[in-house]
């Protein structure tokens, strides 16, 4: 593998989609300067209707890039990808991109909080998928009882994946994890059900062979199949899955964090003893919240492209999406791109040798 | 359709797989207690090894029927059908069945605490499934943010589920939900993917046809897709899906539950001030925790076979146990076996008419 430290302290530079999300600038801007605060090696290129950003002119290490057009969270994808050509996320995306004379992008990552379906699909069309990968992945990190974090993918922007796309989710998981949480060698689970039942669909049958194939050649940390409580309890550093089944898994689990907050408010405000008890309890119940706030996990990778795209929540406030700029922030530096890049020509280097082929030949077609 | 209500005041019959469970006998018999205390109008039969029943031996409205053998939670499901042909397990769905000469089956309805897989697979060969359903399937219910309760199917009989048997779930859980919870024409959400992204496979398509079609034809009362959140929001009565999906949700809920309640405890517990804090606390978290306590759920149904059958968590507490025989108790009670038939055919004659064909044919064919 190559060297994945920046070895010149080079400013890292982030695109920001400044007009998307349920809030636009009142959210981004705000964010952005924040962000700028607190990462001195940062530099960002703000998108956006130059009006609407004008109170960031003379901010330092940022530039503005006009984009006179706006995808809102109700936009079709085609309307994104045909006709809004000048849209704030259209053009950030584009400084992933070299220049025609071969000149090197503007931005390392683009962040956006606009709508996940156009986002990746105008990301996928401009910027292409990288060689070895079908699909690209959306993937998030989940906070676990073992006071880590599980990253799932994919969350949804695929649906009927294959056992290859689930390997391939697998290989792109462990370069994220690796890049971003510092761990080397992460463990991976393939999301299944359990005993109780038919022992999940020939797919993912085939998958937990691919993938115990792979940790065998030592191009993955497998560890077999995981269940859907074992996300939250941490067995794993990554959960693979099919993107239907992700996105339900993430939309069920806000759905319960919400009906629970929503059912921990109720009882305390019942009656004058529950309101005196809520405020002895204060302090439990702020650090109780902070640990469960999914503001600070904002900032799901769009993985497999050639450019390090991030999604922020479309209705994140300030703080949530300043965790996504600081997340596309530690992507970049500790070269996520790369990392994916390597883990993929060394999986499909072992698919080659397995198969007899002349690996070199393989590795030579994918670099 | 017929009618619904008993008409005699006869008692209702559960046959119970003493023996199953994490736990046997010592949380099912204690169970049993509890429940015929608070039933007048229910008789059970206990089934099970006669030495570990014979607590119960005077009991009132109260029968044991002998059963040598246990299968265990990790007993395969071939060795449930085909090793151990004497398991209470087994006693127990057979109880169900009509006896030689056509006499009336023993008892109206069943409840096992034993492994799902192999509970599904003695029940399908023993009762087999009802005209007109192709796969059975398992039901159970969620609390709602609406303070009432969500029923998902399925989670986690059947995997790769067809267009065509996610609509049999739905006329399934239309009889269970009217005849347990009161609702009449239950509303139908089926779980797709939201706009993010691809919106939903081919078969979840094709299944929101069928119900739509189902809903037109007065059928089913069908709201629409619906996406992980809503089971929580209580948007729809009930939800359809595919056993896979149903299965992650549930054991994705169960796994997110339990970390916030020990997240909660944990902080409750941080210092001398937050245990204080927690006293002053203690109605409103015992009231919380009576909310969102599973036990008060605990009984899922397995749909679609000639017998009703009721599912135990495997790990239920006595009162956990209770409850789940006071499901089977009212599912029976409301003639809920009736109900899914009367639906089926309805739904059978529903689509020949689509069809053009002669109704009446397939209905005579079907009841």
């Amino acid at each position: 593998m190559t060297a994945h430290l920046r070895e010149s302290p080079e400013p890292i530079r982030l695109a920001v989609d400044c007009m998307g999300g349920d809030h636009g600038p009142s959210v981004t801007l705000p964010a952005c300067r924040a962000f700028l605060d607190k990462h001195a090696g940062a530099e960002l290129i703000l998108v956006g209707q130059p009006e609407a950003l004008k109170a960031a002119a003379a901010w330092p290490r940022c530039r503005i890039v006009a984009a006179s057009e706006v995808v809102t969270m109700d936009d079709a994808i085609e309307v994104a990808l045909r006709r809004k050509r000048d849209s704030s996320m259209r053009v950030a995306i584009q400084q992933l991109k070299e220049g025609r004379d071969g000149a090197a992008p503007q931005a390392h990552a683009c962040v956006s909080a606009g709508n996940t379906g156009a986002l990746m699909a105008v990301a996928k069309v401009l910027l292409k998928t990288l060689e070895g990968i079908d699909r690209p992945a959306i993937a998030a990190v989940m906070p676990n009882a073992a006071g880590r974090f599980t990253t799932v993918l994919d969350l949804g922007a695929n649906v009927d994946s294959s056992a290859e796309n689930l390997l391939q989710f697998a290989v792109m998981g462990s370069a994220l994890v690796s890049a971003v949480e510092g761990i080397e060698e992460p463990s991976v689970g393939l999301l299944n059900i359990g005993e109780e039942a038919i022992k999940g669909s020939e797919t993912i049958k085939l998958a937990g062979e691919l993938l115990r194939a792979a940790g065998t050649a030592g191009q993955l940390n497998f560890f077999g199949n995981v269940e859907g409580n074992d996300i939250y309890k941490g067995t794993t550093d990554i959960v693979v899955c099919d993107g239907f089944v992700g996105n339900v898994m993430l939309k069920t689990s806000e759905g319960l964090a919400t009906m629970i907050g929503a059912f921990i408010k109720e009882e305390f405000s019942r009656n004058l003893l529950t309101k005196a008890a809520a405020v002895m309890a204060l302090p439990v119940l702020k650090a109780f919240k902070h640990r469960v706030d999914h503001r600070r996990f904002n900032g799901a990778a769009l993985l497999g492209l050639r450019g390090l795209v991030f999604k922020s929540h479309g209705s994140a406030d300030a703080f949530a999406f300043e965790q996504a700029l600081a997340r596309a922030y530690d992507a970049a530096r500790n070269r996520l791109l790369d990392r994916v890049h390597d883990r993929i020509v060394a999986t499909l280097q072992a698919k080659a040798g397995d198969a007899g082929d002349n690996a070199a030949n393989v590795v030579a077609q994918a670099a």
